[in-house]
């Protein structure tokens, strides 16, 4: 299954230029660390020689794993600014690891899929409408296992940032760690927290949160609502802070018109999006599944300016990444369906006696030349051990070849599923395709 | 280039009936302690917040990364046993890691490709030719990859320690270390160090010489002239080190027949194969690559009957395993070609000005809905400029929508490597194959 959906997004993010690549899972101490907040969930190596003496080098100085594919990216493209085409746009799907203690639910070790698109210096915003769209399509695609719709939440760093200003909260991280709580323990509880935490009085507070559930149906609509709870709270149209919020909105109105005008309904605007990583400048995005909230978002990104930088140039980015272990946990979960060990074959050659094994090697092998995975029995055990060992792996046909004992009976198939039994030639014979099995790889 | 060869692999092992699984990376201690020789290779994790306190845990609690893939497949199938249809066959393609120091051409983290087949209980001795043969047939499919011709060299273990035994040589294993230099070192030195560290007298050493140069044209003459090595070193018939060594030599008999017979120059004897890892229990695998020596054994393996256990249930096995990183780093440097950052897309369209940017995502869109991958130019730069990029990335045609402000001219697309330049229509519009982009995944 995971495999399926991992082939099904490498076509949709290839078909869109994104160029794959695959970076080590272990990085230098000092790039894991920089990102702040989530260093503290690092896997850190040590060679089995080294037990007892790890602490004697510097942190920075050992190696971990990667927790996340937007830090190996940045060391990528610094390393290799180069030879590369900007603006770059990239997929990868790789495992990632965290060192927290496993709850339920949260793996240890977990596959992303990211695409990101870095720019040299600068990076033009229609990226930061393009790169969710091209996520939407994926889990589009998705929806034939049985994946629910997705619909993108999109808000911008600049729009909260300039209102909280404009209101004369100074803690602007604070504040967007509260909001971030919206959801889970109601606009009380934040109000509270605002209020306790982050230097605001009550009327602060609620302004935070009348923005927070700003909602609108078009980027016009957004502006025309957004001027209104501004000249409400006094937040001046000619201030620096008005002046960066309303970058942020008209990035904001471009995405959701563009979207609407591409994909209706599949991005929208969502001003309580905040997003706990503190790289990011512009954009933020989460994305929902219909009827599926307790999951969270299964798909988020943003735009980060400041993540890559070699002296003193640049290199801006916009990312999205699809936690993707967790989403097939759910998929698997959700279609009711689990991980069975089935084989890929949808043949099984019986084997009358030892004797006659290379005689059912030569038709398994006739089938594979044509495309036919196919597999023998084991042993040369009774007929009806050999069916049932097709039926526990979900091997749907079984194969007789012709027993020269028995002159004038040619090989024939027969469909477990069905019972139904036909002559066959193992040079034309094809596999009803409702009965063929299915590549699965199983998880462990 | 590794996704394709993965791809290939990936195919032949399904064909044949293989099931895909995926282990995490992270194993206990305990389980990668087991293996003794290779233990040293093996990096142990530890928690960010843990540091200065790893040794608080004993090793055998602590985890680490796997190094093989046969060590997670042994437990695997011990944790599964209960749902798994024995004999169990599993391909398996999975990151490993070495905490040795990194020297040139050897990696930390590298690649490789499995398949094995576990039995429950007993596993019949014909899986101890299927199974190279599938690595030859998977192998002779990367011939179109540039891949020289494959060799599988092949050994039984029973018949060197019976061999020995029967000489009177008592420390088998380190016979079979100091043979597996043979290659390396010459005949010479090894006999010296037969002599010094294994207990061999000057005739001993000779002998084990001359079984490990015995080469033979098929089973039959391999009989004849093992008997005669035996005879001429007073190894009796009916002494238990010859039954023993002439089990071992009836299935590497058996294995080098009947590869002769379906897949003729594929499999030989080879009496100088050791393997250096202690499991093996009856046939051992090296795979020789025409014309690159020095490359050394690209796929190894061999029959394990001890290796996963259960109370008193043993889990007997065969199986061969690729060293892919090292593969492909040949194939790359063999066929002169590079990793180079080349784009999936066949067509960059252009982008008159940002105004029109959507009609250029349209046409991008048509493509792709056909399957034909297609990137849009970053910006709405100058013509020269948009084709440049294009060829930076590889993409071998530049599509240009009809121009509004120029009546009567339609989409055109232009060849950038012949120049040649045509009428075109997104819906309908075919890249030249010669000229379509491969799918290409760059390593790092």
């Amino acid at each position: 299954m995971e495999q399926r959906v991992i082939d099904t997004l490498r076509n949709v993010f290839e078909l869109n230029g994104f160029i794959g690549i695959e970076t080590r899972a272990v990085e230098q101490g000092s790039s894991l660390l920089k990102k702040g907040e989530t260093s503290k969930e690092i896997y850190l190596l040590s060679r089995l020689q080294e037990v007892g003496h790890e602490s004697d080098t510097p942190i920075e100085d050992r190696l971990g794993l990667h927790f996340d594919l937007t830090v190996p990216l940045s060391r990528y493209v610094v390393e290799h600014s180069g030879d590369l085409a900007f603006p770059f746009k990239r997929w990868q799907i790789q495992k990632v690891w965290r060192g927290e203690r496993p709850q339920e639910g949260r793996f240890r070790e977990f596959v992303q899929a990211d695409i990101d698109v870095i720019g040299n210096g600068d990076l033009p915003d229609h990226y930061e409408v393009e790169l969710p769209l091209v996520m939407v399509s994926a889990l589009e695609r998705l929806r034939e296992f049985g994946l629910p719709k997705a619909t993108v939440h999109a808000n911008n760093r600049k729009l909260s940032e300039g209102f909280y200003r404009g209101l004369g909260l100074t803690d602007v991280e604070g504040v967007l760690r509260e909001i971030d709580k919206l959801d889970k323990i109601g606009a009380d509880e934040v109000a509270k927290l605002l209020v306790e935490g982050c230097g605001a009085n009550e009327n602060q507070a609620r302004a935070c949160l009348e923005l927070a559930e700003l909602t609108a149906a078009n980027g016009a609509d957004l502006a025309e609502k957004f001027d209104a709870l501004c000249a409400k709270h006094d937040i001046a149209a000619d201030s620096d802070a008005y002046v960066l919020a309303r970058q942020g909105l008209d990035t904001l109105a471009m995405i959701v018109d563009e979207a609407a005008r591409i994909r209706p309904g599949s991005v929208i605007a969502d001003l309580k999006i905040a997003r706990g990583l503190d790289y990011y400048t512009g954009s933020v995005y989460e994305t929902f599944l219909d009827g599926a909230a307790s999951l969270g978002s299964i798909c988020s990104g943003g735009r980060y300016d400041n993540l890559a930088s070699q002296g003193n140039k640049k290199y801006p980015g916009v990312g999205l990444s699809i936690g993707l272990s967790r989403l097939v946990s759910y998929m698997l979960h959700a279609a009711g369906a689990h991980a069975n060990r089935v084989s890929p074959a949808s043949v099984l050659v019986a084997v009358w006696n030892e004797a006659d094994r290379s005689a059912s090697n030569v038709i398994a092998n006739q089938l594979r030349a044509r495309g036919i995975a196919a597999d023998v029995a084991p042993t040369a055990a009774k007929l009806g051990k050999q069916i049932k060992y097709a039926d526990k792996l979900g091997v749907p046909y079984v194969w007789f070849p012709s027993d020269a004992a028995e002159d004038g009976v040619g090989d024939e198939v027969k469909n477990i599923i069905t019972g139904d039994q036909q002559p066959a030639d193992a040079r034309s014979w094809e596999p009803d395709t409702v009965y063929a099995r299915q590549t699965v790889t199983v998880e462990a």
